[in-house]
C-alpha cells in the first residue's frame, strides 16, 4: 500500500528548498507538496497572470514542466520572519532548456505555518530589467 | 511648532488605502508613512530593479512622483490574514498623465502589525500581460 504521508516542512527555508529542488526536477508531485492547502494560495509567473488557487496552480506548473527544462540558481536577498509567517526576497538565476534568461527574476516568496507545518501560500515571480545588476530604476509606477 | 504625530493605521486595508490615496495625490510624506518604519522595508515597481529600505524607496516614489500624474484604479482580489500580518492580493488599472496603460498591473502587498499600528512592509508590483483578462498564461516559469 504506497504512502500517503505529506512531507512536514520544519521552517520556510526547508519549504523554499523544496520548491526549487522540484522546480530544477520537473517534479510536479514534489511542487505540489510545498504549497499550503487549507489556504487559497497564489502564484505568478514571470509575464503571466496572477493564478489563485490548487488547481490554477497545479496546471501552469504542469504545462511549465511539460514543455521545457529549467535551472534555476537562487539567492535569498532578504527576509521577514514572524511567528506563523515568513516573507523571502529571492533573486531567480533561471535557464530555459540550456540558454541563460535575459535577466534575472525577482521572487517574493510567503510561507506560513500551519498544523501540517511550513508551506508555500505565495509566489509572486517577475522579470527584473536586463540591467537589473546595474542597480537602474525604471519610472512607471 | 509643527506636529510630528505619524499616523496609526488600525488596519492593513487602513494602510493600503493610504497608500493608493498618497499615490493619486503624488504626495511623499503621506506615502512614506505608510511604511514601517524599524524593518527592512522592500518595493518593486514594475519593470523595475528591486528596492531595500527607506531611502531607496523613497527616492523612488520622489522620481515617480516628479515626473508624471498617476491615477490607478485599485481592485483587491484576494487576501491572507494573519494576527500581525496581512497579504492582499491587489489589480492596478493604471493611467499615466491621462493615458491608461497597456496592461494592468498586479501587487502583492505585506503589511505588519507592530508598536506603530498596521504598516507596509512589501510592494511587489508587476505587469499582467496585455491578455490578462483573457486569463492566459505564459510558459516561462
Amino acid at each position: 500500500m504506497p504512502s500517503i504521508t505529506k512531507t512536514m516542512f520544519a521552517s520556510a527555508a526547508d519549504v523554499e528548498a523544496a520548491f526549487y529542488d522540484a522546480l530544477a526536477l520537473g517534479d510536479i508531485e514534489a511542487m505540489m507538496a510545498v504549497w499550503a492547502e487549507d489556504e487559497e494560495i497564489v502564484c505568478v509567473h514571470p509575464g503571466g497572470t496572477r493564478l489563485f488557487g490548487y488547481m490554477a496552480i497545479r496546471e501552469s506548473w504542469v504545462r511549465i514542466f511539460s514543455s521545457q527544462r529549467l535551472k534555476v540558481h537562487h539567492t535569498l536577498q532578504g527576509h521577514h520572519n514572524e511567528q506563523l509567517s515568513a516573507v523571502h526576497y529571492v533573486l531567480e538565476e533561471i535557464s530555459v532548456d540550456g540558454e541563460a534568461a535575459a535577466a534575472p527574476v525577482m521572487a517574493t516568496n510567503v510561507y506560513i505555518r500551519s498544523a501540517l507545518g511550513w508551506r508555500m501560500l505565495l509566489h509572486h515571480a517577475s522579470a527584473a530589467p536586463p540591467d537589473a545588476l546595474a542597480g537602474n530604476l525604471q519610472v512607471l509606477h
